[in-house]
């Protein structure tokens, strides 16, 4: 499992559209706060896989790129440790 | 917007993995309660479109194959509703 608190020092990124708490800036973006680990390390992985496309995924994977597994292992644990 | 008396109607195929309360049941499927609207929205539909590849993209665009555009905004708009 994760630390989530290195997972806080990488989410300086992800604010802007995914809100200090979790909850997104902007409707189509999802809400991370409170959502499975598991699922979050397996989406962060398929952005930066190029497994999704449309919508932000270039973004997303963007983004995701410089991130280690290790990393999105930490962001995984921060978000899912959120009250959502 | 969707029409989530509707949408739960269509949810009786979802259930067994995304919980009868939108909470999963399985850590590496995505918790569904109270999630943004749009982004359910545009999920489903990208699934549908084959724009995710990869974990349980299959399956889902298996599922989602069968749902019109109104039948995926009701989806929307009956987990979106569900206390997170």
């Amino acid at each position: 499992n994760g630390d989530a608190q290195a997972g806080e020092q990488k989410a300086v990124m992800c604010v802007a559209c995914h809100g200090a708490n979790g909850k997104a800036s902007v409707p189509v973006y999802p809400n991370l706060a409170g959502q499975n680990e598991k699922y979050l390390e397996h989406a962060l992985q398929a952005y930066k896989k190029g497994e999704r496309s449309g919508g932000q995924a270039e973004i997303m994977k963007a983004y995701i790129s410089g991130l280690s597994d290790e990393d999105i292992s930490n962001l995984a644990a921060y978000y899912s440790s959120m009250k959502p």
